[in-house]
């Protein structure tokens, strides 16, 4: 079956409600109406691809969660969520990509049949599930109710994993480290890169040590050369050629729990000026692992990166690296804290990031990057791929 | 290289960019804001996964549409879209995932300056990529623009596909014919879910007839048995049990041009339940393909399928089918016509649909679904897979 009931205990999920309650009240949010899909998952345990049409988990000041969607995918819900099946609501069919009316509508309809639509509500103002016309419908419909932006307030209370979440994310870590190992032992000139990147994909479908993979929240990035000076291309059958920098950015994934890591790959010989960005990455990867420390900032661990790559004559705009855990397409970030200097979220034991370290060159890119924890003295990195540029002779 | 330019011919792009411009001027609307990204990809070409941060097409009442997106996604615009690099707008990193600052306020500013923040703007209300947030920034830097909700325009500027899109979705059916083939020729008892989804994912990015796979917009589902009465949970490590039905929902994907289609599968015996049911949707495709030809409507064919199936005893709430072609995560439909009484739609040459007769019984499902054409005649199936029940014994 899949996600037998539950994956988390009974203890953890009401720990979690408990959190968010908190956060609830800190904020003057009495309901809080929760789209975003990772958010959902980790307040209910529900799973599905199914966040393609509006669904919401709507908390309210006390009991359960409701979990709200589609009518047909309540039978997901009764499978994967840890509440009774009287907590699920399906909506009918005719609201699904239908112009003429909104599903939001349905949703206005529970809130004032609990009372709720005249409170102060909470909705996740930038998610990608939460669109434009979603509000307009909820405002039309409940106008009497104080919308308040709750983005990012389930997904701050994320940030400090349990042990058992560290578990998923050391399976995810194993999955991952299996992958780039399987990526330098397919290369080799002349291989399409659509035939390497179904290796990938299978290699972090199997799983590793025992444990299945699940789906990524991003497909593999696989850029050579010319393409791999853009960050965000996917791949075709272009062949690998001997001297051409290729860049991976994948990641493992133990039941939704994410484990990122980029490698940077090229045959036979490595150009020199990737060679020394390597080093200056590598040089930067230490000094953000030392910098990164419970009582250090995420603007310290940015600085600590900067200042050791600038002293290798480098130079990057971009933050270097986000906060990671559970996610859905289409981003495996946590989007709350980002290792950028004006970050001054204070790092705590069990917080996991993706240390980012990508440099885009005139002629290609090169990633080298470490999924890590925040250990009660400093800094673990979770996977155990070789560090530096990968040279395959 | 990836997508080499152009992916489809300049005057292909032209005429897509009038159309688009005729519904806008019948939709009073000036300029366009576009946020899908499978409308970005149509009209300018733009492939890469950085949808998950707020990038746009600006489509102005003359000259060519501007795209705008994170400063370093513009790399990947240069090697993607058709337009010179002076129409690519980049914005600062600062601006990504930053509580402080919303990306709609760089975008804003360039309407400003391009004299259009007082004219009709249309904007995509209800996207996955354009959530609330995005539209009270915009309200709130451009107050005096005539906002206009463009959901859908786009789209349907999609719905009949060229000949040369008609190509590609021939070489998506190809590629998911093999996924399919695949499927039956590894599934045995005791298989493990994630170890059979491993090779339908190597299958598909694999491609087939010499053509390469592209990422689906939707990951595989692959539900058995009792997890087969929800649609939409996706695999696990579970073994296949011999008379335990297990639906494949999949696409084969050629450049973002998606071919969708389900199959039953059960090893060693079919359960009688699954055999009626199967002669039930068979006689329902064959009646909504008969009903499915130019002039015909969207909501004639969903009645002459409603009408088979009540004939078998069976009976369908959700639509059963729904337009499809270029797509992005996390939807492979396109979001305009649907397969459904209440869809007035009249059926042209080119228009192309899953047909897509899923039925939840009470302990499991059955889907058994083909992409379809509307030719100048009638319907064609664009796939090769046997119909019917796959029964592997």
């Amino acid at each position: 079956m899949v996600n037998p009931k539950p994956a988390f205990t009974d203890a953890e999920y009401a720990s979690r409600i408990e959190k968010t309650r908190t956060a609830m009240d800190a904020a003057g949010i009495d309901v809080l109406i929760v789209s975003d899909p990772s958010n959902i998952a980790w307040l209910t345990g529900y799973d599905g691809w199914s966040f393609y049409v509006h669904q919401a988990v709507i908390l309210g000041p006390s009991g359960d969660p409701l979990w709200w969607g589609r009518a047909m995918d309540r039978a997901g819900a009764i499978r994967t969520v840890w509440m009774g099946d009287e907590q699920l609501l399906g909506y009918d069919d005719s609201y699904v990509q239908n112009p003429a009316k909104h599903p939001m509508e349905d949703l206005s309809r529970h809130l004032h049949d609990l009372g709720w639509a005249y409170r102060s509500v909470g909705v996740e103002m930038d998610n990608y599930y939460f669109s434009a016309a979603a509000y307009n419908a909820l405002l039309m419909q409940c106008p009497k109710a104080n919308w308040r932006d709750a983005t990012g307030l389930v997904n701050w209370q994320r940030a400090v994993k349990s042990d058992r979440e560290i578990t998923y994310m050391r399976r995810a870590a194993a999955i991952v480290t299996a992958m780039h190992a399987r990526i330098v032992e397919v290369a080799e000139p002349g291989l399409a890169k659509n035939v390497l990147v179904a290796e990938i994909q299978r290699s972090g479908t199997l799983g590793a040590d025992g444990h299945w993979g699940d789906y990524p929240a991003v497909v593999p990035m696989a850029p050579s050369g010319m393409d791999a000076t853009a960050p965000h291309l996917t791949w075709d059958d272009s062949p690998l050629v001997a001297g051409v920098p290729t860049f991976f950015e994948i990641a493992g994934v133990y039941r939704r729990y994410h484990a990122p890591q980029s490698r940077t790959l090229v045959l036979a010989h490595a150009p020199d000026a990737y060679l020394h960005a390597a080093d200056a990455i590598q040089a930067a990867t230490n000094a953000a692992l030392t910098a990164a420390r419970p009582g250090q900032t995420c603007g310290d661990v940015a600085r600590a990166f900067n200042a050791a790559l600038a002293k290798h004559g480098h130079h990057k705009d971009s933050r270097c690296g986000y906060a990671i855990g559970l996610s859905y397409p289409p981003d495996w970030g946590e989007r709350t804290m980002s290792l950028r200097g004006s970050d001054t979220t204070v790092l705590q034991p069990g917080m996991t990031f993706h240390l980012m370290p990508g440099l885009w060159l005139d002629d290609g890119g090169i990633e080298i990057t470490e999924p890590i924890l925040i250990t009660d003295t400093g800094a673990a990195c979770l996977a155990q791929t070789p560090s530096g540029l990968t040279v395959k002779h």
